[in-house]
């Protein structure tokens, strides 16, 4: 894998190498987040003059996977109420909602998501403090919000989102973090994050690729996390589906009781994110379902090893916080979605059908 | 079809036959609810007396999807904000919220839903208004709310939910008229809508089967629905999956330009509802999406006419408000999960590893 992986730069890329360039860019993509302190500060103020009673998540895509982690973040952080809002309600159907005591926070890598930048002026123009989280920070949306958090992730190239993901959680918990009055801990915290990244990234990368062969004729999945870690299953869902082609669900733990249990058999795998926390009960759980329905679990998060009779088994180091897990656990489906698309002849950086900038509404 | 569908009670159900008796007495189970004027009452005093700022709404499985139509409903009708909360932030995490100016709509057909139940004790607790709704007005729910509207679907012994669904977002439709001074205009409303359901079941039933036959090797799907007919996207996959045992995927019309369109194939069919409301261009333009990349379309909801290239078109008719068109969207996909289990030699009344009350975390 390391000739492909080359920086870029020196000629065409070749397939799956801009993503996987990004996604060994992440621990020096946190750091350039954490030099934000003055456009972070002044989310803070906003914040602290606001005082709203309820955030309100929007995004799509990768974005709207991290706003999944937004609602734990602002929950367990400051204790606020955070949802991921409906777009269509506002956009679409011009629902006069009261958003004189909310604060949004939109998520767009590119800060041209159409949908999400008419949802900012809309919001605004009721009343609502507004908030751009995007890496583009002279982008329409930012120019559409009352502050700008600039993402700092550096250009992201490939199409699926990778280093552009991460930043966007660590943004989050970074804002969570202030309205708590407790940013300069999340901040060392994530510092420490960068540095367990940095560490288990090559031996991860030698990990994952004989496994990844074992799923080029992989046709299904679901993945499974809850709590804190749905974010991630929603994301590496969407990595999966996007770069290989697997039909690719997320599920809490829970969903996979309520119905899609049934589906399973033993050429559908199941994916399962276990970390330290409440959570982590409900995915054994859910593990060993999978495994009474006959299909191959790969266990993967901080307490993969807790996952009984995984077949394949992808651990990652605890974080300093358990909330911060998540920044953690998405690197080994990134580095999965890139080996299976590359055993399949797929491109990553290049998905059929897909571009950097979805205009589509 | 007729024989296997005989009134149940008269011997061993035939498979399938529990699901396909459950659907057709929709209409009667809307009427029944209509009745229960009384405990609808009640839920209005609790909401005039609490002024709720924000409705939580709580559910797994297809009452989680009904929580995606209450979203639109309680936005549309008294316009207040609505979300699908997150029960694992209460439940697992703990997570200190103040509730005291929420109320919580908590949905479960058995009411003995196990985390849903807690939820609602520990919503109570910290002062939110709490109703149940549920098909057991002597469940541990009902027991531990404020206040229960009975689903009054009459027994459902399928394991695969159709009428409580159904049930649930007509509820969440009085619930939200009611708080928006509407009550008697949605019931006129509903009662037009369980006369145009008993119209359209016996020319669907016939346009069904040969459809769902083209669908018996088909291993996934997406259902794509936007705004209000995402909860019905939500719920046909729901069926799909838990009674044929197909992959499907609920995606609404924007998260499929987001990546998911890369996956597809022309073995890949894709489901889409479209219904005349503002969210129907970006359907329209999704279902084109799907056709480039070389999909079979199936096409529902009452503007099923206006998807160009569908290989089928499953219409239902309009209904007086266009809020309730998911009441009757829905109907052609609980018909065709069952004839495609049918076809399939899989029984819809009994899906495997599936049990009617689930009491998994």
């Amino acid at each position: 894998m390391t000739p492909a992986a080359a920086a870029p730069g020196s000629g065409p890329a070749s397939p799956g190498e801009l993503f996987l360039a990004e996604i060994r860019d992440q621990p020096a993509a946190l750091r350039r987040l954490l030099a934000q302190e003055a456009e972070l500060a002044a989310v803070f103020e906003l914040f602290a003059a606001r005082r709203p009673l309820l955030v309100r998540l929007v995004g799509h895509g990768s974005s709207d996977a991290a706003a999944s982690y937004g609602v734990y973040a602002f929950g367990l952080l400051p204790r606020w109420t955070a949802m991921r809002d409906s777009i269509s309600l506002t956009v679409y159907y011009d629902a006069e909602l009261d958003l004189s005591t909310s604060a949004v926070v939109a998520l767009s890598q590119s800060g041209r998501t159409p949908d999400v930048v008419e949802y900012v002026e809309r919001a605004r123009a009721r009343g609502a403090a507004t908030v751009a989280v995007t890496n583009d920070p002279g982008s329409e949306l930012a120019a559409a919000a009352d502050v700008t958090l600039p993402l700092a992730a550096g250009t992201e190239q490939a199409v699926a989102a990778s280093k552009t993901y991460l930043n966007q959680l660590a943004a989050l918990a970074l804002l969570a973090g202030g309205a708590a009055g407790r940013d300069r801990e999340i901040v060392a915290a994530i510092a420490r994050v960068a540095e367990l990244m940095e560490e288990m990234l090559e031996p991860l990368e030698r990990a994952v690729p004989p496994i990844a062969t074992a799923f080029a004729y992989v046709a299904r999945m679901y993945v499974i996390g809850r709590g804190i870690e749905f974010a991630t299953a929603r994301e590496i869902a969407l990595k999966l589906t996007e770069t290989c082609r697997v039909a690719a669900e997320p599920l809490t733990a829970t969903d996979l009781a309520h119905g899609p249990v049934a589906a399973l058999d033993p050429l559908f795998p199941v994916w399962t994110i276990a970390s330290r926390d409440e959570a982590l009960p409900a995915v054994i759980d859910a593990a060993a379902r999978v495994r009474d329905a006959g299909a191959t679990v790969v266990a993967s998060g901080n307490a993969a090893s807790e996952v009984a009779d995984a077949a394949y088994v992808l651990p990652v180091p605890e974080p300093p916080l358990p909330l911060l897990a998540p920044l953690l656990s998405v690197v080994p489906g990134q580095l999965f979605a890139g080996a299976v698309a590359r055993a399949k002849g797929l491109d990553a950086d290049k998905p059929a059908r897909l571009t950097k900038v979805t205009h589509a509404r």
